[in-house]
């Protein structure tokens, strides 16, 4: 078989750092998701881009599949080997290469963290500032274009990555973009590579643009009594221009489950979570313009943590949100699905969820990053109830069919893996083929994350 | 011959948006270029993504090029027909389709420029921030990746394009985006399409992200000593994260040129223009950050504009620096040349093109968006001197490769077109036979503006 093959091949290259233990195979088929495991025959683990095109090499010879695999913490089934074949673990290609205080640039190695990536510019007084929770890695987070909270502010990964390193199917390195912060020299590969899931590329390094910290910082939260009521605040703070970093939505059930799992005693009612940065007295400014937004609309007064120590405890609960949701129904798991839609849709959009869910009878609450139109839905079902499953795919599926009647996208950040592919051609009908056009043209063997994002026989 | 056969067979859909007439040819064979003129056969105006469906249709089957045309602003010969056919011009497809207020977007058709379309959003409160200084159509600018002034504060095409209709080559019509502010939904068409010169695609509609008009604005102008002074407080005030709106570098020769032309009576050393955007107390708070930073640089005093008027004919007259540049040598013509570098790089990029131009003997004033690291060289000829032409183009080189050799790109922001065909392979390496690749898949005839940005025998 050409994937033993290829193992084969690969062994006196990669010696003990080719794994085909089991343990090593179980925890390669699995993320943070809600597919079941689905092992890859080996695992690599390469320390530069030259090892990384040498297995790519062995790997086109023997039409050998390759998954490119980070920190595990994707949601779509973007790392399931569903056609057998290596999950690559960058785990060893983490190093920061070099920080460019003043083009205010990094270049790193796709393996290392978010978190780990902040830690190692403390020093400078920059950051990086796309942050979608999950303490993902780079590379991964480059691949599905994720953003989070502070996208509404800083951008996806779309606008923060500014250059790459990148392994082809053939095994050719590949650089994009330049050390320069824009260019007209052609076609954006960079911008393709982002957010194509490892099926055109393996990304072996990144520059990316960082931010200088804010002056000042302001975080606060606001109840309000109905969703309607929260979203209005959000649109018309756009509206207005106020620069805000962060401005993320809680429903009732997602406000009760973080009480409960963080021992806070915020009212049970929708609440928004906001940040603003900048000069002291710019942020003064904007806190004061939100405020009165905020009660124009019917907010509650503000709750505001000025100091460090609370606002970190106050973003932690909301990245611990999913940890809590998941908690407030004891054994059971999770489908998570985002959507977003133009902000004029926003209130709607969920309105129209979350009546859809109530009459589900399942669990699930919303909660998202509604700057950007964007929100997520958390649908707590019991992992032995065929049913239940069933139900919560049917909610997923009318999220994606609502978002697209709505003028919005299937998924916002989480990416297309193997549970937003069905969805694909319904959001981009001939614009799908041409994804299969160019998925085609660049890996005509088909062995970078086959089956996922793209059709190869459109 | 098949161009002959294509016109023929587009004769009956068309009738008199067909012309053939040498003013028309003429007319279309060039822009804004040094390029001699390269005149198509054809020019046709379509009406309708239809019409250009159909047009590309009848062009596919008989392997006629088609080169799409704006406002015949573009600065490298990207419009010139050097392997014959039609140019498709979209003076006909200029119209507003819709505003989204609330979604702070607009979608427009490609013939429509800059210009025309802030006039169609006067009452909207919302204005479109990309400004090349040429008033450019929206289609082109896309195409080129274009960005200007203001991209150091609202980024350039690439970040406020957010959906595109294109008719690919072979007729289909695509959709690329929706109407969100984000998405992960597979390859990122839209950053694909924008930048590839009409090679890829023809764009039949865009979806644009707007701005709120700013409460408050402030511009002025400030005299240095010296280039280094100048990119000093340039690269100080990016530093202290202070949101500049537009930040201008102008040469001495180049003030001395806008001095000549506009009747000013500036201090004949470098300058920088400045402009700030947010609320009243934000700019005031902004201007005075920045002018301690100046004075530190040894900056003048600053020269401030508070009302529209004076900002207005501050614009303008950087807006006609090109012309006044071109005034300041009687009978001459400009090959005009950008280039972007990382700003760490920026002074002696500078100061080196300086040297290099003094050298040379030829006028060549330097002026740019230093904010973005971007700068351009007018080079002054006299148009009946084949020497003064080979100099020019030598110097052009030669700040190319030291774009180049400094971490940066042989283009800003004026695109490839032919006149920096040559320097792909070096910016791009293996990047650029990955273009070619992806050109061959989407136009396996090559027929979209053949000959400009890649090489389809790669």
């Amino acid at each position: 078989m050409s994937i033993d093959a290829a193992l084969r091949a690969l062994t006196p290259l990669l010696g003990d750092r080719l794994s085909v233990s089991k343990s090593d195979l179980l925890a390669h088929g699995q993320s943070e998701t809600h597919f079941d495991v689905i092992p890859p025959d080996g695992v690599v683990y390469p320390r530069s881009a030259q090892d990384v095109s040498d297995i790519v090499k062995i790997c086109s010879q023997h039409r050998c599949p390759i998954i490119g695999y980070g920190a595990g913490t994707s949601l779509e089934g973007h790392t399931l080997a569903i056609q057998g074949g290596i999950a690559m673990d960058f785990r060893d290609m983490a190093n920061v290469v070099k920080i460019n205080d003043e083009d205010m640039t990094v270049r790193v190695g796709p393996g290392i963290t978010r978190e780990a990536l902040n830690q190692e510019l403390r020093a400078t007084g920059l950051f990086f500032p796309v942050d979608p929770g999950a303490n993902a890695s780079i590379g991964g987070m480059a691949s599905t274009r994720a953003s989070g909270t502070t996208a509404v502010r800083y951008g996806t990964m779309r606008d923060n990555v500014i250059g790459l390193e990148v392994v082809m199917a053939d095994g050719r390195i590949v650089r994009t973009g330049t050390g320069a912060r824009k260019s007209s020299a052609g076609y954006d590969l960079t911008a393709l590579l982002v957010g194509s899931e490892g099926t055109l590329g393996l990304i072996t390094e990144l520059t990316l643009k960082l931010q200088g910290q804010p002056e000042g910082i302001a975080a606060a939260t606001c109840a309000f009594d109905t969703i309607d009521a929260a979203v209005e605040a959000v649109t018309s703070t756009i509206a207005m221009g106020i620069p805000m970093a962060r401005i993320e939505f809680l429903d009732a059930a997602s406000v009760a489950a973080v009480n409960a799992h963080s021992k806070a005693d915020f009212p049970e009612t929708p609440h928004l979570m906001v940040e603003f940065h900048g000069s002291q007295t710019g942020v003064a400014e904007q806190a004061e313009r939100f405020g009165e937004i905020a009660h124009d609309s019917g907010g509650s007064a503000f709750d505001w943590a000025t100091n460090a120590e609370d606002r970190t405890r106050l973003w932690q609960m909301r990245h611990h949100a999913y940890w809590a949701i998941l908690a407030s129904r004891p054994g059971s798991s999770a489908i998570v699905t985002d959507v977003c839609v133009p902000i004029s849709n926003l209130a709607q959009a969920v309105r129209d969820t979350q009546d859809d869910i109530e009459a589900s009878g399942l669990p699930a609450p919303i909660l998202g990053h509604v700057g950007d139109g964007n929100f997520h839905a958390i649908l707590l079902i019991d992992p032995n109830s065929a049913d239940e499953k069933r139900i919560a795919k049917e909610l997923s599926e009318r999220m994606a069919q609502r978002a697209l009647s709505m003028g919005g996208t299937i998924t916002g950040e989480h990416g297309v893996g193997m549970g937003k592919l069905g969805y694909m051609s319904s959001e981009h009908g001939a614009g799908w083929d041409v994804m299969g056009q160019i998925k085609r043209a660049l890996d005509p063997h088909n062995i970078l994350n086959p089956g996922k994002v793209v059709q190869v026989n459109g």
